[in-house]
């Protein structure tokens, strides 16, 4: 037996039709505003279909290239898809595709990287031109056009409003009992009327559970029934559970010292391994009642308010392992009590980050001795995926942690180096480091103080003798009058490390 | 006649002594919380007094230094006294004395350079360690206590709540008139007790006029009469001019298009000339109704209040000119109804900021050509100032401006160049870029699309070639399988226009 439509809305029902049939409706050179958000809530039809009219216009010697504006990242069904045949010409505001980022670095697609908490506005202060298609996915569709979220939201709020034209994808693989979960605060506003946003809690609900779209702007309903991609989910290696077990000593010590309440403040947690073994440490570890204001809520995440740790989590995406949605599905109501899901003009808004007091936890690639951080670029040129969200949060954090392990391509590459390649966290914004080796305090020290502890704490053996020469030989080369001693560098030394390794495969000789 | 007693407060008045014997209340180690915000506000005698007592402890051999945090930078009687005797073993968060940076860059003197907004948390939270000693400059003290502020708050409210003792500089030559035009928000708190900030308009008032103090912990009252240092403001000369004329001109686009309403949004505007000249500018020019909300208060903005272009201003210091300050004592009722100082935590606030949705201009040292800037290091390694409130403004403003002359030393070095030597600004914040030879909007362009702008509208026309010889051949490098597309560079190369210059004193050979 087939479960009832999902589309309430009479005059919607009208508009249902194939994938292939509403991919028409894009156009060569549209601006495409696409849901998704680390693998979740993706349109999972519309992007493909979409491929294929693009494979064959350029087939037909046509050009047919669009500019895909999403939350975050999404999946081989949309990224992956559109980037094998091509057709992006502009890619904002993060992707985590490899034939998307093959793509961006062979100079065939433009990549804008841009704050997360900024993306929303742009659009709104009509900075990034005008917004032509929205292909949002939801969950379904109310009597009266109102629409439930599906399992991220993102841009959504924007794209659903800014968007000339709008295609829905409802997915009915999707659970209803999301219903009720989100929070869509339509308080926003264009300076000059922008008013506080009146949230002082993680948990706080400042909207309302449903995504508006003005009706006359639908021109296809696309019914689909797919899960999100399954997002791995690795038991913890060594190295990650050496970096969890240094950030829980560090948060016990502040505890102690009276710098961080009992119950912490709220968790941001980047994506990935280390991460989530954090979380899996805090799961095991001494502090109760603890709370989660992120962008993307993992398994780690789950596993925390699953066994009562964590009370309660704010995120702007459920990005989940084929268990972590098992769990999640089998006590929708539980997490429903627990979780909200915001918009990510929300979950990553510098006033409620710095209000809220978020202790920011964020992966990075690189870090040199003087604390400032690279999420982004390898070797100085090519993107790996984005800035995302780190910035919105590690700026406005009570306290910034930056973690990686200490090496990386079996010890040829030394992760803390004399200077990054590339800066997307300057020094001023980065309290904390932790490699497995250690934990790097940043806080109230001076340059070459920070590169003293960071060196010690965070290098790996192998290359602190490098790391101390280089500082050593840069002093005595400022006090000779050649550089100063605020920030000493040798400037012809001070990237050959990146240098060496794209020639040798190494960074040391 | 001499003026009747400013100290109204009973028990106070007995705690009147002299700079001296104020000043013998500091000790080796102490941390020392001063008043001061860009030359405005400062203490004028017990620092001096308490560099006497420093150079006598040298002279007899006994170690005496102290860390100085103040809300900015201060004057030769604070930061020139105290670092000519070397008495300053640490100082935070932005100086601009030459004695001070010449010892910071000598490696005797650590400097921590921090966002302005993030000081007065980070010793609310403990991070900064325990201050010992407030000396704070005030106007005046009531009968009950309360304290009239001078010309700039900073951090004063944060000074007098943490120190262990406190002094206090009462200066007569500071305008009684003063009373009344501050506004000193006493709502903030530390998380998770944190409220939004009431504030949805550069003028409101959301605090009271007055700084309390614990009167128990006030250990000395110093008399002083010492007007604040003069802050030359000279005519703007043909480069500033010319860089006004393009940020005009694009404003005037803004508006055009409808991404600016017609009386703009507040201006946010760095301390110099470029600055002046932006509001001099303004002041010509066809915007009316203009509000301010900035760190300082410069002669510029005074000039437009009085010329009614600008109905209100926000800052936390006013730094006159002789002349300026004429006309700000002259007419000190009229600027009353226009001005608002606040604390720094709230001038430079994250939340108000994107809020209020401010126009921020900064100067800067030097940009690349992806739109990195680098406001603080010379050649990578010694400091000139620090970051001030750039950061504050720059990540959350509505528009971010950073403007230099497109060269310096005569002609030897580019302001624009392949890689910036440190960065403050990532290419994330920076979405104008602005020279005498023209301005590059980079909003929504990807990366080589931005080295395009930045090279052909900012960099001077002797340094296009090299950049974009530089350019094509990191291009060629990449497409060669040595880097990526997305930021090309040359790693060997990156630098070399600042080692070349650190050798032979031009960037170019």
């Amino acid at each position: 037996m087939s479960e009832p439509s999902r589309i309430l809305h009479p005059g919607l029902r009208q508009k249902i039709m194939s994938a292939d049939a509403a991919a028409a409706l894009i156009e060569h050179g549209d601006h495409v505003g696409m849901s998704g958000f680390t693998g979740a809530g993706y349109p999972k039809a519309v992007p493909q279909a979409l491929a294929k009219h693009i494979e064959q216009a350029n087939q037909g010697g046509n050009k047919f290239r669009i500019g895909v504006w999403t939350g975050a990242s999404t999946a081989p069904e949309l990224d992956g898809a559109l980037a094998k045949v091509g057709g992006i010409e502009m890619r904002l505001p993060y992707q985590s595709d490899p034939t998307c980022r093959a793509r961006i670095n062979a100079g065939e697609m433009d990549y804008i990287d841009i704050h997360l908490s900024h993306v929303a506005q742009f659009v709104w202060f009509g900075f990034l031109g005008k917004l032509n298609v929205a292909v949002v996915e939801v969950a379904g569709i109310l009597e009266d056009g109102r629409l439930i979220p599906s399992s991220s939201i993102g841009n959504n709020k924007t794209w659903l409003d800014q968007a000339d034209k709008v295609i829905l994808e409802v997915n009915s693989a999707m659970p209803l009992g999301l219903e009720g979960m989100h929070d869509v605060y339509y308080g926003t506003e264009r300076p000059p009327h922008r008013k506080p946003i009146p949230m002082t809690h993680p948990g706080d609900r400042i909207g309302e559970p449903y995504l508006h779209v003005d009706l006359s702007k639908v021109v296809a309903i696309v019914e689909t029934h797919s899960l999100d991609r399954d997002t791995k989910f690795a038991a913890a290696d060594e190295n990650s559970q050496r970096i969890a077990g240094h950030i829980l000593d560090f948060l016990a010590h502040e505890v102690k010292v009276g710098r961080l309440p009992p119950e912490l403040l709220p968790l941001q947690s980047g994506v990935g391994n280390i991460a989530n073994a954090v979380l899996a440490g805090l799961n095991q570890g001494p502090f109760e009642n603890l709370t989660g204001y992120t962008e993307v809520l993992q398994d780690g995440m789950l596993e925390m308010l699953k066994s009562g740790k964590m009370v309660m989590a704010s995120a702007t995406a459920l990005s989940l392992s084929r268990a972590g949605t098992k769990e999640f599905l089998d006590n929708l109501d539980f997490y429903r009590q627990r979780i909200v899901l915001r918009p990510q003009e929300i979950s990553n808004h510098p006033e409620l980050v710095r209000r809220l007091g978020v202790l920011s936890m964020n992966a990075m690639i690189e870090a040199d001795i003087y604390g400032n951080v690279n999420s982004t670029h390898i070797m100085g040129t090519r993107i790996m995926n984005g800035i995302g969200g780190s910035g919105d949060f590690a700026r406005n954090a009570y306290i910034s942690f930056f973690v990686t392990p200490s090496t990386a391509k079996d010890g040829a590459i030394s992760c803390i180096v004399p200077m990054v390649s590339h800066v997307d966290h300057t020094e001023h914004d980065v309290q904390i480091l932790v490699t497995e080796q250690g934990l790097a305090d940043l806080r109230g020290l001076a340059p070459r103080q920070r590169a003293q502890v960071v060196i010690e704490h965070c290098a790996h053996p192998d290359f602190r003798p490098a790391l101390r020469d280089y500082v050593a030989r840069a002093e005595r080369s400022a006090r000779g009058g050649h550089g100063g001693l605020h920030t000493p560098h040798l400037l012809d030394e001070a990237l050959s490390w990146h240098s060496r390794f794209e020639r040798e495969g190494r960074m040391l000789p």
